[in-house]
């Protein structure tokens, strides 16, 4: 029962207040618990759930995936390496995996896009990956976006030349390992909200990601903010849903 | 002379291209440099600098204050500590310093406010100068701010509690010391971005705000990211970048 | 209005199930959020809020306590430097500072004594103050305490000559600093519950508790647990949790 | 000769004191020593001796099950990987092996269970294992388990919904990888003693568990206890401690 | 256009002022830009465009060096393991690989080698792998370079030994894994500048290069500074710039 | 009773085997146990009780040393103040306190000198305090102290000036802070055991000793063993141990 | 006597061979080491002994003094706190203090200045301290110095309208504290060696200089080195050195 | 030339002073260097060269052991893996290689047995691999080893019941990993030196060693040392200095 039918029966006198007490105590959570787990976080928070597809069977992975193709949703599956991918049924159904991004994609309801651009710079070729787990998952969730790699701060001409570019956009997301200076430079030159994410690309005492990522979260420049180390996807979330606002 | 200047006297031909050549590639940072160093930045970043008030003298902040008072801009001070403070020349010129967020803001030119909010929570009372310094430097920068105070995870109905007045600001502000947790409580609770900022409040294993700062890159909601340790300036700067886009 | 009161109005008609449903689900967490906050967590988690001292003001403080006292409840509060301690009001009306444990209690209501007892054992003297603040925290929980100090690793007869006192009690605390042995060896002669520790106590590689919260969490021994760095108070008030069960 | 024999002979005269004397020294760790490891260990902590399996060789676990089988005990082996497994005689007799908690049980005497429950709650799917090795810890130990899976701080409507079922448990066992905040979120709501286990689960920023362990060290929730990352085994062992007391 | 074409049209009356603005603007960077990037990179530092090999494919590696032929430029790819270095093309172009230092090297233009020494020095065999990237890398760059290996500080004799040769360089790169002391021992002994390379030699507390990077930071010597851990490449490369000041 | 006078009791039959038993069992460790703590330290370990002075008031060092001078022991407090060390009465009574090494000493009973000497050596003028309390830890435990001070690894012929002298002690303890090079470096020239102490001297990435520390603890050389950070005391006692043996 | 001497005496009959050797073997170093400490080291090293300061009293400071004012040498102190200055005995005979800095420097005998430049490139205000160290370390060794201040990252017109006075200098010395990211855009647009001094400026995540070191370490751009965190001396000892090739 | 050859050359006039001077500084070092690189260690140390066997190749270490072959000398090869292993010659010359200790030795000349024995203690099964490299080294060096495994301190009594076998040793090894608190039980217990080595056995917060290396390095028991993680031969190595002093 829901919480209005529960009130209904009250009010028909068809249920005493003391039975439903419990039941409304009961049913409160049970009303945002049974409706199914995605549906209720998109309410919640505006976004379809996410699959972290890491520590995951292909498996486990069908399991999800089978209930949400019950329901038309559509399906993101983070982290996903290539053995895993060749095992899942949604890419007989018109999913798709990319290898370098290592996203599973299904998309069954389009998205409508929104009218404005979220940029992904990246610092080096090998920043790719991330950038691009990024990238299409901002085009994903229906923001499009204007590519801009290999334009780290040793040759800062390759950023500055492309700076109107840059500007065009709402949101800057900026990925760079090594020592991460990227965000502090793309920060002082821009006026949007920059999404900082640090790689593990490097070596030594680039110590997988750490000297990135404290280079990103001490930056001298302000309005850039850091997420977790090659998490392109979280980047590409919260960008998405602040080029939405 | 500016760019334009010096093209325009190549046209007219008071100018040879020999000539002109080394003045327009001097004077290209020049256009840029030579404008003050605060209304450049505005006009790249949309935001008049600020100053960072830690490790500056009384004197060196009193020379930076008249600077900007000839040229009638607002003025934003972080860091400064009550000693300091006391002799500062602008507190008795209309400046105001307080003691929480050691924040001094010198308001010459009021600021268009927003028509949205930032809302600005915190998890507990020794959270609160962090949460200051955030919530004021956004309504510095000319954002309203909701304040939800002490709602911490081990109490969890306090945020529940205050969850439609949370959802009806634009951008999230969350405070947190010791484990960090509350970003990813209001994370998944909320559509909001939502800047995290980890406080050094704590002890033992709190290392001085690393665990919060750790659980809040794993947050396990998206559409968080974080900034620096006790960085509520900059999580405040960020929030009204987004606010006002 | 309380759930109940609402449910009554809708049973009798004097509410109508559009206007109850707003209502239900706004007062539900002021069902939780209206009892003021400490009788709620007492309702939930069965103890008293604890006020966590440090970083607080004696004004905060001394409103905090001038609020419980009005409902005649119990305070502890923790981490009260001396300083501060001086300046709380409840010291004048019956409250207790103790300067090695740095607890402030406030005991107006008894709390009936449980039957059995929680052992404090602490490795050196300079344990002492954290090995206090666990016993004071059990004691003014409820429960009694049995305290044996001075029995570190290098000494182990010590230890083992108070092992039947040990073993007479429910469950065991042991404090320890610098490399934390003395869990390990009390988990290996006991079949209680045994909560470890460690202190910031020793220097150098000691890393202010980092050494001994390490050995604590590697211990061979099984039935071991760790709460943080000098967290008596966390220590003391788990055990009595178990020995209340 | 037992310290009863010696004591009998020297009581017959059959032995001087002068005799004696040594041999008492000597029998007395003997006694304690000569009876099988394990039984000592029962009698000293009420657990029979639990083999760590990591870095043992299938050979020498046949060894110690050998040993253990003569003598009817039942056996818990951890931290054993698919192919020592498929080595380990006891699997032909009777032994059962859990790939996903990677323990080997081998239940000989059958233990009388324990009246009350222990909750095991993880955080995400990912954390089931180290889940598993302590909800099978308990029940190779006597306590029932209750399950509760995949209720995450991201999601908590989902803890909501089950806290009745929860606050059934005598002891709690929380599990939770990334940011680890599920143990603060759970240790406000109830009132039993939380075991958390922090997991390696999560990339980057968390450190193999670090970012895990930290946030529970510094929960600001009382009651809850921390022991090593993916320590189920640990966790369950002192849960089932806890519960029988 | 180049810039100087732009000027020249304006001169001539071909181009408006206000047409030429934007040019001018657009193709400033241009003209650092659109001469190939390492023709840019080589007008700006002196050095050609060296090729970080780690994490990129064969397949990108042979797009860069065909780009690279076009133009009749060196090319030097570092870190490059053996399977992907067998599937460059270079290799059948004249390019040579070393499967110790790791590196390609391609030499076209023939480069007037210094007329002044690098000393390369190592401390144990181990380290080679190291120590030939810096030499390697010298060499390419035109530094003819002294090899002084094995002359760790457990028997400084060999080191000693070997004083006037090293003392006939003009920088001296030293190598060193373990505790690293090898840089600041020399550092004592020679007048020239010292760059000191810690690898990741050794095994439990080195941490991978950390205990050495440590040591070599804090060099009681003057005169040493220091590159990443087993960051060979870098230290040749600086070593060339100073040697050929 | 003593275990001599229960198996006499028992002898004479005044005591039968079954009330022996458990007297037997617990007068066990009241034997190692009811010897004072001194006494007893001394019979295991050879050294009478030394008391860690840090953390320790003034008025508990008094209390401890009255105890210890009714027995007529000598003392060795460690890590004195000197505001704690101008209020302890022993200093009246003969004891000694020294400000470089923060010991007090108190000689009652004099203690034969060994015949062999221990070398302490230290890199630099900051490191003296640390080797004082090496050395006088030494002298007070009976051993004779050959010092040799400012021999660091920057000017080698320091050191290898005074080689005879080093080679002709027993054991040789050696101070560093900064790199701590000197360990391998002594260690490789000389056949004694050599016990590092790390110091605190330094700055930035010294870390307090942990470059040190690090650098000791994978010294090429054989022969090397290392104490905690700053930990004079403890390299004394030991290489004392060692002298005697 | 000297090696010349002893040989002399051999040759003239005067001394035995087997007189000789162990004269000349004892003579060797003393040859090196009865010269005194800071001719030596200048013989080897090119460069007088430097005091490192921090530690020592203001007493040994003056024997220093005295010491090399008996040779008539310069001297260089660092890392002096104004108390201690205030005390030293050479600021009365024409040695200097600059509290900026901390460096006390006598000139006694001119050094003969170098004929290129050393410039010293600070990111912000709070980093003077540590540009001056190096910059008058410079001075005092005869390099002139070249200053650019204030040219962090978040403003790059500011550092590039200073880029050729820049590349006038043989040397580059970079100091910055937060993220360290000037290094690597200023190792991108030169050609000459670069010396990264990371400062302690900065808080939270900075840890004290750790993001600003790993950052100058993972520079992406090539010829850069990095000295310890805040050692502007070691950058300016070494610039000079590099400079005076 | 060898010094004594230039000494009687200079007396016989066949050598002029001048022309000798260079030589013999020159040669001084070769008189130490000359000599094989393991007979001056020998001469220096006490000890021939052990050969690190980790990181070089089959080849490598056949070329060194071709090398000690034609001078009859013994050797000892650490850290080989059974794959090279199987490639060494010297397998089949009467060398032995242990697959647990990962230890290569080669006996040609036999070495004199010490008086004195050496305890090698280890606290669990796991640790056996690097308490068998401690001891297969002692016994290389030619000190007897009295082994006594398995004794950590979650069950006191294996250890006591062997206390007088341990306190017949003349040293004392004790390996262990976890939390490594056996060393700080062991000290407490005997008179002899002993050396810790902590192992990298453990899980999570064992952190490879590092939880066990700083339980040892704050031991509370006096006349402990450390030796790097897992460093058995160092330790063996050590021992057997102390023990045939």
């Amino acid at each position: 029962m829901t919480l209005a039918e529960i009130l209904a029966a009250v009010s028909r006198g068809d249920m005493t207040v003391n039975d439903a007490e419990p039941l409304v105590r009961g049913c409160f959570f049970e009303n945002l618990g049974h409706t199914t787990l995605d549906h209720d976080r998109e309410a919640r928070t505006g976004t379809a759930e996410v699959i972290y597809g890491e520590g995951k069977t292909a498996g486990q992975l069908n399991d999800i995936c089978a209930h949400l193709a019950r329901r038309g949703a559509n399906a993101l599956i983070t982290r996903v390496d290539a053995d895993t991918a060749q095992a899942l049924d949604v890419l007989q159904e018109g999913g798709r995996y990319d290898p370098l991004s290592r996203l599973v994609t299904v998309m069954r309801t389009p998205v409508a896009p929104a009218a404005t651009t979220v940029a992904v710079v990246s610092a080096g070729t090998s920043d790719h990956a991330v950038a691009e787990e990024a990238a299409q998952t901002c085009e994903f969730l229906g923001s499009p976006v204007l590519r801009i790699n290999d334009v780290g701060v040793a040759g800062l001409h390759r950023l500055l030349d492309r700076l109107d570019e840059l500007r065009s956009a709402r949101v800057v997301i900026v990925v760079a390992g090594m020592e991460g200076a990227l965000p502090s430079v793309v920060g002082g030159l821009v006026s949007q909200p920059v999404i900082a994410v640090p790689t593990s690309v490097g070596y030594g005492a680039a110590f997988g990601g750490i000297a990135a990522l404290l280079g990103m979260l001490n930056s001298c420049a302000s309005g850039v903010s850091v997420v977790n180390i090659d998490n392109g996807f979280g980047a590409g979330h919260l960008a998405n849903r602040i080029n939405r606002l």
